[in-house]
């Protein structure tokens, strides 16, 4: 039997059974003009961040839960990266051609599987056409963490640079995607898995805030661009320790098998989604217990020099690269 | 001189002086990760809409400030919809090829004009790259009515149905853009007008909130599939007078000198953004008195029935017409 096309009303019948009951902060849910959430504090953090076929994914590529799970997670990280919990999101979905119901089921279980990962509930949001390919725009509204969100201004000369987690796992992850060879990605099933379901820290967030750090940001775009975000933002400068940037094993053994310098994926990559902080110095140790009492490892891999000084690497060879330049920007 | 094309960072610099300094409710605006906004009352309302060029607007018709300013009335209407106060946006702007200074200060000026006019602040919002075309998806969030917000869903049997302005005056705008004669562009530049810079009803959704209307929904979507929209939520049927559909002079002319039918453009065409609502009848003329006390022309359309009679439109041959499939269904 050949799957029917839906209109928009059978589709937002069908993501309404799916979301379920809503919470007792919903007054109310989808299917009306807007929702109306009622969050336990005034202060509420609000992002968007949005994904396109064709520029951050393909379909050769991801599955529809896939892209579902990736646009939510994005989102709910720049809560994370603040410090705060993600309360619940809007999803705003555009498809060049009427849906399916297996593949709005594939698409919002992605998306709705990733936010009840981190207490987020799925309130509302729309559907249209697109002119062409997929495009997902994912608002996430959330609470400020009692000790208030964390920015990315407030790094100070001297601070203590850390990072949570390993990076690069992801950007490597598409590497081996777009390799094509079905024995890399069996062998590196690991990385693929990192690049397709990344986890946003909110847990790590939340404890970090608790401990003081000063800054922090999330590793969406790469360790280099990010870095670069803190370090402008705070009109300071830095020096990060190329060792010191903490590497997976399978990543390692990727780079090793593929010419490649693992570091590379790092700096450049993006989409990790660990959380970049700093710390004065006699705050940095506390902030790493704090994550090491949820099991979360972090590592050490820089401070935070005065802004003339630049913002800059210190490769193993003793050579300095400048982190400026090594970005991503979104039009380029 | 040719214009230079902005990497990310330059826009965001530059949308972030166009917004100016943030009023005293945003704890963190435009340039973090996200943005932190007080809300006077914990029931915040969020809604999401997006449009997409090729499907929602043509450049050719649209300038880019008109293209800001409809996404951003779109969405400040859904608030209205329900009684609301738009407080903040978010908007996500994703271009298929990296922008001139000219052209982010032509989009955001539209959508900062528009929201300003609202008392709604532009707090913060994403800039990515699409495969093809420009999309912009707008996040608004605002504050529950007093009374509570007005859904769609508690029309009952005997409630008169009532509309706010005039309505189909955006689709015969539409209809003259792309008719290309520039005599009738000029001739009908209040209709265009009402096409590429509608105003959401803010103010006539709080008067009938305070009021009490029953139910209420904007026509976005046109007269017959909105009125639809209310009858399924609220599980009821109804009879639209189809000579008291309210229609201005211009679309009269313009019907009678494009030899079409005026009501079809009210019943089909949406966008007009006018607000839809049902009260009791001992309710009804108490609507009308609070509307008239900020100036705002409102009228009786139809009347609720039991659900078992269905949604219908009497003509003025007294034909009978069914109002469900006269509607626009986004993926259609």
């Amino acid at each position: 039997m050949e799957e029917q096309y839906l209109t928009e009303a059978e589709a937002i019948d069908i993501i309404r059974e799916m979301l379920g009951a809503p919470g007792s902060a919903v007054e109310v849910g989808v299917g009306d003009d807007a929702a109306v959430y009622h969050f336990a504090s005034s202060g509420v953090i609000l992002t968007v961040d949005s994904i396109y076929e064709g520029i951050h994914f393909t379909l050769d590529n991801y599955s529809l839960a896939d892209v579902g799970w990736k646009a939510m997670a994005a989102s709910i990280s720049d809560i994370a990266a603040m410090g705060g919990q993600p309360e619940c999101a809007l999803i705003s979905v555009a498809m060049d051609a009427p849906p399916t119901e297996g593949q709005i089921r594939e698409l919002m279980g992605g998306a709705l599987e990733m936010a009840r990962s981190c207490d987020c509930q799925i309130v509302g949001g729309d559907l249209c056409r697109s002119a062409s390919g997929l495009g997902l725009s994912v608002t996430v509204a959330g609470t400020r963490h009692p000790c208030g969100p964390v920015l990315r201004s407030e790094a100070r000369d001297g601070d203590i640079i850390g990072v949570t987690g390993t990076l690069g796992d992801s950007a490597a992850g598409l590497y081996v995607l777009q390799s094509g060879s079905e024995e890399m990605r069996e062998k590196f099933a690991g990385l693929i898995q990192k690049h397709l379901r990344p986890g946003p820290a909110v847990e790590a967030g939340d404890a970090l805030a608790s401990s003081g750090v000063s800054a922090m940001d999330d590793v969406s775009d790469g360790l280099a661009p990010d870095v670069v975000h803190i370090c402008q933002a705070s009109d300071v400068g830095c020096e990060i320790t190329g060792e010191d940037v903490p590497l997976s094993g399978e990543l390692r053994v990727l780079a090793e098998e593929a010419c490649a310098d693992p570091l590379g994926w790092a700096l450049g990559g993006g989409e990790d989604y660990q959380l970049l902080f700093t710390a004065p110095p006699g705050g940095f140790e506390a902030a790493l217990r704090a994550l090491n009492a949820h099991g979360i490892p972090a590592v050490r891999i820089g401070v935070i020099k005065p802004a003339e000084q630049g913002m800059k690497l210190v490769a193993r060879d003793g050579q300095s690269i400048d982190l400026e330049g090594l970005g991503y920007d979104h039009f380029l």
